[in-house]
């Protein structure tokens, strides 16, 4: 089933191929009277855009995006939001390799089985160029939410991590890899770079945060707020795994060891208790404790390389097929805005479920 | 908001707490004609039951199940299906200590938090009694599914894992740890034994692999299997982690080396194409390719331990608290057979999704 | 499909057949903290109760509703609410007639089309049975809104209305019609006595009304407030037509007479405006203007009726079917306390979408 | 809440407002394969389309859509077809007297109770303007079931009705009222015009049948085929009223007047049943009986009329509103390209749910 929309109550529906006329996304169910204009959202794709550095695909596309309803004197009326984003690079190119033969790795083969044939130009819905509308609607989502504060990084490319003790928030938008360790930074231009010239990929880690989340959002079994931001998460191109808080780590620990104990706030703090580790990522049954939620997501390598494979054509003879043309050597880079994105959109919509239900 | 629903036209809501009279399930969307009987499912729900070995939690539950609904003269009407499930050993215990405090780690502060108070009876509706009703819908679900056959193991118990060479599915029921490995099985004796003894516990990984999954069935973007099977698993009491095919290892790939080269199957076996690898566990772009489908989740230790840990009372004063009584040292052995029925009901979803639009 | 569940975000799931051991609903979502007890329930159920007079099916049923989950010390936990109902009365009859040959009227035919085969005990799941799951969920309903009273009478029985100059509510539950116009319900004995003893039935219609719903529940388009409350009495067994206000009757107007013009309330009564007249029955562009919603119910006569017609056998040849044995002469009366049932789920789950959305 | 999405599988969202740069819609769950150009969609538009007589509202709006995703080749692909329709006679008129006091019987009070202020520029999302979305949608659903063919007509226009004897289908579209029987039609001229030019408004009955909808589609309880389509059909614009086969009528009947005698289909005609009559309007137990669909709906006057009304403004204050400015005299006449669209999009989720469950 084609099945393009996500969340309960603060819902969104994306729409567009890579090279169609433009992509778009509606936002339904956001609260009325939230100061919104176009420069609330274009930030947040500016940081997801491709061609800003030599790091991402030389596809060059303003993202420029545009309110087409829901806002009324600069004000969400609570009816939907649709937001659209035209496709200008499309390059002429031709397709009929891409037309005639599967690239390993690709979805070109899956979109076959399913659907009997495919929009082969620039990978059409499969496209990393979907997640620009998510982007969009994560930008509506985090005014939803101006308590929360989302925030991720990247934490490993192609195996090389960063060193935590180098942590540091203001490095991660100082530099092309969304990186917080400025010494990993330097290494890895080096190790995108050669990739990139050697036509190659190479995966990455994100880990992200969302800070703010009050305690008591998500819901005890099928709308966890772990699970959902599973299947946020899992559902971005690329992604082949999520862990919440300590994730597999905490699979080798002992009880004693994972375990997250809690004092008394200090007097004047107000809120919820203090905890003396967060193992549980800030979820405990499917609900936020008041701690930081915390996530990775690993991204696989970009499936598009200049080797030649072995793969089959259309018409099930063997052939070989290399990916030319404009990619990401790590689309995990890019990844960043849109793991937050998908937090936000993930936390916006329990915000409200936890309001209908618990008032 | 609660949400105790799953699936999207195969659906299943469960109910019940630990303590409560009973627990249960209805199975929605069902099709019609299908021979199902209790002796259908009961065996899915002894693979599950608690109290069968020393290595899991003491409490007897014979956890028969009753089909109350749905089915006439041996097979299902396509009317919802309605299982029950008698709680049978609620010991009758003083649960004053659990309602005062909070055990790190457990949902009992996230529930107090949302719901402004609980029912502490052995967990209530957190507990992971209400597995069982996954493990009963799950057993329906594999029906609607004969072609594909779903089997999970064991992998790791306290970070000691399986050696791969020593795979052996045929012991995977030999031994009550769902362990494939022999010589790991006569290990974790020891080790889960030491943890019980000790009032600890232990992680786990699980693994499992659907196989049989027709290339096609899937979703492009917010219904992709892969993300609804990490939604399906995350929402499992205890999982921190949910790995697609390679996961996090395919993060410190090159697109090279993760790449899953095709070519045209062998003359005379028909269908899809050969695979040479399988790092993306069955699934591109959301869609099943026709080759097995693997992922591997994380079990967290049981949070329950007999070691006190500092944590506050619900009066917001600092105390200590210990959880004594009847649990699993190893929560995610008894995780095999719930990991199986997620999975089984997400394919039986899919399946009919992917008929409702193709065909 | 089998579509079993209704409701947004306070959702409830009806499970169960008219002769099997018992029917269902769980009813997921609701607000916790709401005291709750089978006594809250079970008036609810004793209305529309079978065999309470000779003008309903002699079937003696005591429909004692049963809390199985999500109630705590005698309050709403904030997880699913299981009901449960046992069938007690399935009169060991002989159902193969019903099974050889299509009952004209009566949902057999279709649901062979539709599932190839049907459970003929009693109607199986088409059997107004059902609704007894609707009345338990709607009881729970009502303790989510007590600011809304929610009442419903019959008008008409087989063309024979009501005068609304002897309108009495106090009438309603005096008599078995659930009849507010003492005179009319003199007549219906009469009148439904007839049928009853000629094996015949009758058609009624229902009124009803939601006194205390705030202007500003509902939602502008596809869940319009109007929308919503018409799914749901049409799919009661049935029902054939819903008015909402003036209904038909409005598209015989003019603008001036239809309109519903307003004024400022009367100084010291707060709230909203004064209405001086209510065409639109209490809803205008799918949401509450806060005048009382009102509705009307179309239910046709009981299609079990002794007089031989003619019809097809399952194998295609012609014959004919006469319905024996216990049923309702007048099955819209009955229909009275579903259709309050109804509402009150449609204003729960509206009321709690409202909250969602705008706090 | 806001909730602008319809549909279980075979689901769209509508977007825009009156007076904001477009409106569109899209559609998500489409079937792959089918041709889809612009050219299948513009004419059912230009059915509604207003300005093409003086009956309806003068506002010119070419209506011209534009498909924006979903197809390549002249195909769908199996994802999302996004539609566009750009608004362009936004006359810039002066709407200080519509923010400022409520009309009644529009939406203006409810929206400022629900949102706390609205986009008062023609009516914004409240228009019937929005109904655009749904019959460029619905003209996709027909392509999903080219079996079936969807009809509606107006039946009777401000209690006027048409004499059923002069029943001519030919003449639907032969002239401005969609109205079947011609002498009606002269009657109409002078009726509308005679409100058009008094600055009233008249009500309006639509009639609707869908031939060819095969016996099964449809659902036993909560998506019944008939909850479905009163649930889409109250949810048009100024609908108050919706009737499926007999309707009221049914209420007043006796079981034996009502029932549908069955008889076998003469030889070699196939297929199911011949019916002796068709009081159900095709559907029985929610389940399509093979019979033509038959249903009514009734449309309120509009609520825009020159005689000034009392009312309140928005500061609660009383004062008195007209409504100048274009708008239909009779909305009904151009509900019916609605209410067909409304169908079809019913009908077409209903066969995919269906192939879901029964293949």
């Amino acid at each position: 089933m084609s099945w393009n929309s996500f969340g309960r109550v603060f819902r969104f529906t994306t729409w567009g191929e890579s090279h169609g006329p433009a992509i778009g996304v509606v936002v339904d169910g956001c609260p009325p009277g939230i100061a919104l204009a176009e420069a609330d959202i274009q930030p947040w794709l500016d940081r997801r855009r491709p061609g800003t550095s030599r790091f991402t695909t030389q596809r060059r596309e303003p993202d420029a995006v545009r309110i087409l309803s829901g806002v009324y004197e600069g004000h969400t009326t609570g009816t939907p939001i649709s937001l659209m984003i035209e496709n200008v690079d499309q390059r002429s190119k031709d397709y009929s390799e891409v037309a005639r033969a599967y690239r390993p790795g690709h979805a070109d083969y899956a979109y076959d089985a399913k659907y009997g044939f495919r929009d082969p130009r620039g990978g059409g819905r499969s496209s990393a160029r979907e997640t620009a509308s998510r982007v969009a609607a994560g930008a509506v989502a985090r005014l939803v939410i101006p308590q929360v504060r989302v925030r991720a990084w990247v934490e490993a490319i192609g195996g090389d991590a960063i060193d935590p003790a180098n942590f540091d928030d203001a490095q991660i938008d100082a530099n092309p890899f969304f990186c917080p360790d400025a010494q990993a930074a330097v290494r890895w231009e080096a190790l995108v770079d050669d990739a990139r010239k050697a036509g190659s990929s190479l995966g990455a880690v994100i880990a992200a945060e969302a800070r703010g989340v009050p305690a008591g959002w998500g819901a005890p079994l099928y709308a966890k707020l772990d699970s959902e931001l599973a299947a946020a998460c899992m559902g971005i191109n690329a992604v082949k795994g999520v862990e919440i808080g300590d994730g597999f780590a905490a699979a080798a620990l002992s009880g004693e060891a994972n375990a997250d104990p809690m004092r008394p706030a200090p007097p004047g703090t107000g809120g919820g208790p203090e905890f003396l580790a967060n193992h549980a990522g800030g979820i405990a049954g499917g609900i936020a404790t008041g701690q930081p939620v915390r996530l990775r997501v690993a991204f696989k390598p970009t499936s598009s390389i200049l080797t030649p494979m072995p793969t089959i054509a259309r018409d099930g003879s063997a052939t070989e097929i290399a990916t030319k043309g404009r990619h990401d050597p790590c689309v995990g880079i890019r990844g960043v805005p849109v793991v937050e994105a998908m937090i936000a959109l993930v936390l916006a919509d329990q915000a409200l479920l936890h309001r209908a239900q618990c008032g």
